[in-house]
């Protein structure tokens, strides 16, 4: 089966390139760029100096023609307008930004300061949390791939509302830490080594574009499938290139204890194997999940407070961008779910 | 003045050091340790190489007689067994460690699983969270240091209590992150660097001894000193050598706003230079603190939530533990509270 | 076909397990260690949590019944012993310690501070230096696999050799710098992350180990394959966790141009995947064969010196041990040379 | 007495203010910048929040009415045309930058790429490594202030050259390798976080501007003054902040020892107390200086190869720039060498 790429060079764009390069069924046909077209891959990348391919220009319909799948890896506000050239066309679309996560326009355009994408295809796109949404993925023709926090932070949070510990009203705060690659491939102040290293900062404090995303989905899975509460969610940068930690805080619905919460993620996450759940008082570390598609997820309960703390890590270009985007495809082509993906992290 | 250090080899030991070497009115009379005397402070130490010092044997009478005041930067544990035998000399003593800091005994035993100090001695000695006991240290003869979490979480939470916006109902949630200097000078598996690097841990989730330090002096600061409901707070580990970040969420008790909060802060700490509060809208990074005594905190009212977001940083090394130590010092001794305190962070 | 490892649980050891899952004709029979038998492999590794595979002990006439190869991933001293045992069995051996590589005994013994292995199975023994001593290996019972700095050093140093242009009176000074995983997996004071973070330190001046490695191989090199001039070797550790650069520095025979010496490079190497030489005036970064074979090397001239300038880089548990050790063990069985290694490097 | 600094916003100026703010005679009259002039310095440089300078505009002449000393932290080719504004005017001037620093414009031009500073102005500037030219530094008017890489390999040669062991035939290679500041503090592709982390990098192989400099300065202590030979030098980004290592290889005109060396060196640096040499056997890492102006050195003698080996560590920021500077304006106003300089290394 052949793939494509648009927006190839970015971190997103070379990680689906790395993954692809060892996938035994996908091969990539085209890797497109708007900036950089006509210059070979390796030029800008030394990596992957083993590698001849060119890049190509944006064509939807060449691409369409000669692919069964496009991956957009392209930042908010250009896959919105991109994904309307493929939408009448004959391939299977992936978007790894934000610009189809959310189903109501306005909550786009509020937290990303930009033009929806149009209503339709916002309403044909499927959420791509594979674990939980595998059905509607299969039969979908556009993904909405989630983005790296809500990844890390739905799959934690998953069970205490599917198994009914937690609802529309709980109190949820979600503390979430990620590796500098997140803010992506262009130089920025807050980006530069001297800055950053030996350094631990916060942004966005209180209005990061990921908060509806997380809470949309949240919806979807209380009771009803009511609104929920609005949750606290914060995002710092941690003085590392790879990994996403969410730490989170929830006051449950009822009595509850640590062995139970384990054993029932345990059982929740019994057949999806990128999800490993942590024995009894063990809880994860960003590096073992480094360059995998895992979630590694622990949970426990506070005695002296009555809250739930639940710590899930992910390797934010993996899990969180692009080994999610092709756990996605793998679906949407009936293979495996972990083909080309089951590689152990990185370690040390 | 003259002061002397035992436990003069481990980081919070060679941070006072460092500090000393540049303070106008106090002179290092003589450094104790354990394990390493007879030998040169320089030998293990080589950014030490330039000065001449000694490492001698602990001997309380002998230090008591040529010194005004010693530190104790000592392990939890060792001080509380150090501290009886200086408690009869003519010595004001600074224990670093947390031996002195919890008023019930069995609180102590509860979370640090040892024998706590002998009762009178917990009680002569004051808590030396500067900004807000400085009248109580300056009479004192026992300073019990505050450890490097409380420091920075109860510096950002202070004025919501002295204001009233919170009190002994309120809900607070403190996720806290350090740099892994925070965990001392001995080798371990946890700190070796190929297993840090590049990652970021949660540790003692829902355990950390700390928590009992912060519940203790949020209630006395709480309307009838009550004691508060319990808090959460959570601990990690940074890939970075020094930093403290705490981002606390608190349900405060009545409508307030981001600008209101920004103006309180700023009134509360109008006299104490060290705490620098951040304008509306910005919040500190900790390596705008780095090797300096100062703690810079931002504030924030989320609308969408009700809670009140606080940030504060400090140097682990410097507010969080030997620069606080020197500031008591400096407050015990009648000096200026800035006294070999006043330097720039170092940047980048 | 089947294989073992002994010394499963070293950063070697990992990174051979690593490797092997996704080999896709070598199997991993049994996992061996001195220590930790008994026990499972993820329990002290949560990256390998979703592995079931036991610690075993010890057992040469057993691994040798079940598997084609093993892996001795011991430590120097440890491989010397253990290789005895498996010598007269029906095993092929790949030795990724030290103790095997120098032929003569009082070199080793000189170097290494202990006792040399039994004379004829250093004779047995082949040097698998892939590249250069495929047809060797793969008639081989015995692989001693280089050191991590060799590999680096030699496959850049090895044209100049070759084509005549230095040879056993060249000047040569290698100025080498490793991550800190080159250090092993036992904490101790030098790979102390907070003393290791922000540092950049020399060690073993004049005294490494590998001296004696590179002389030999370059000497083999040389006309006549007489004993070299004294090289100058030093190595130096980068606070990062993989990764290895030698820039070397040669005084050649001939006059020459960065041109000639680039494409004399290309030819070299032309088929031999897992060395890709620089274009013209272009120079490796360790990040760029992260987690991957391959090894990179840019060369020059420098007119005003006369001296040849050559920088290499591999990943140090990839090339430089476990990589290049089932490159050799893919040469031993008549595989593809890159089985189970072709993957890209991780980036960023 | 009164100083001044033009660009005070680069890591260079910001450094400068550092140290400033804590000198017992230097207070800083105004801060000046090509570009941000009207705003107040602590609005994009938080760790300064505590101080209320104002930026403003370059006005030389009112500078020298105010000021003794103004401080050029300004890039080369800036600072070329600043100082013949400065130059008739009644104000020392220390230039950080490159453009005084080498006698013959023919050879800046070919180095920088930019035309030279006026050759009057040039030959009036005295070349500032305090050390070895304090002499003529008391008694000029403007200090060209040695650059970084200089200053570490010059204070590391300096005593073979001096004391006869190395002349101008010496074969010299200088492996040189810095913190990620020394590139300054505008963003880049290099220096992007997610690029330099976990990376290690050679660049501008054997053309660094530096090369020159160190030349020139070995040439004045060769016998007779005559040029050198060209020396080898190469310099490497090391994943950290702030450091210099220099690793030095000389082949020396007579038999030594390294017995005989570290004697040397210490009677040479005897009364120089920024220079601090290592016992026999034991070599510097560039954390032991880290945010002091010391210049550590180890040295030996490597009897295989006859070469003797050289490292010395700076930090580049300090000894390497600004704190160079300042010891050059205490020598210029005659105050003590070490004032406002004398702090321990931040550590760890």
């Amino acid at each position: 089966m052949f793939v494509s790429i648009v927006g190839a060079t970015g971190y997103g764009g070379l990680e689906l390139i790395r993954i692809l390069n060892n996938h035994p069924q996908f091969k990539i046909k085209s890797l497109h760029t708007s900036s950089q077209f006509g210059r070979s891959l390796h030029e800008e990348n030394a990596h992957l100096m083993h590698m001849k391919d060119k890049l190509e220009k944006i064509d939807p319909e060449a691409i369409a023609k000669h692919s069964d799948i496009v991956f957009l890896a392209t930042p908010s506000g250009v896959s919105s307008r991109l994904i309307s050239e493929f939408s009448d066309l004959d391939i299977k679309v992936i978007d790894l930004s934000g610009d189809l996560r959310l189903q109501t326009p306005g909550e786009y355009e509020y937290w990303y300061k930009k033009p929806a994408a149009p209503k339709p295809i916002i309403e044909e796109a499927v959420y791509g949390l594979s674990e939980w949404n595998a059905k509607a993925i299969k039969k979908s023709n556009i993904v909405a791939n989630p983005g790296c926090y809500p990844t890390a932070s739905l799959l934690g949070l998953a069970p205490l509302y599917t198994e009914g510990l937690a609802g529309a009203a709980s109190d949820v705060v979600i503390d979430a830490k990620s590796g500098v690659s997140g803010a992506g491939k262009s130089p920025s102040a807050v980006t530069h080594f001297s800055e950053m290293n030996e350094n631990f900062k916060i942004y966005k404090v209180n209005q990061h574009q990921h908060i509806p995303e997380i809470e949309q989905q949240l919806g979807r899975w209380s009771p009803g499938m009511q609104p929920i509460q609005p949750i606290t969610f914060n995002t710092h940068l941690v003085p590392m290139t790879r990994g996403i930690m969410a730490t989170m805080y929830i006051k449950v619905d009822r009595q509850t204890s640590s062995e139970e919460l384990v054993d029932l993620y345990k059982t929740v996450y019994e057949d999806h194997p990128f999800v490993r759940v942590q024995p009894l008082a063990q809880f994860p570390s960003t590096k073992q999940v480094y360059g995998s598609n895992f979630c590694d997820v622990g949970v426990a309960h506070d005695e002296r407070t009555g809250k739930v703390t639940v710590v899930s890590v992910i390797d934010n270009l993996m899990k969180g961008a692009a080994g999610q985007a092709i756990q996605n495809a793998n679906l949407l082509m009936g293979l495996e779910e972990t083909a080309g993906l089951w590689n152990s992290p990185l370690y040390p």
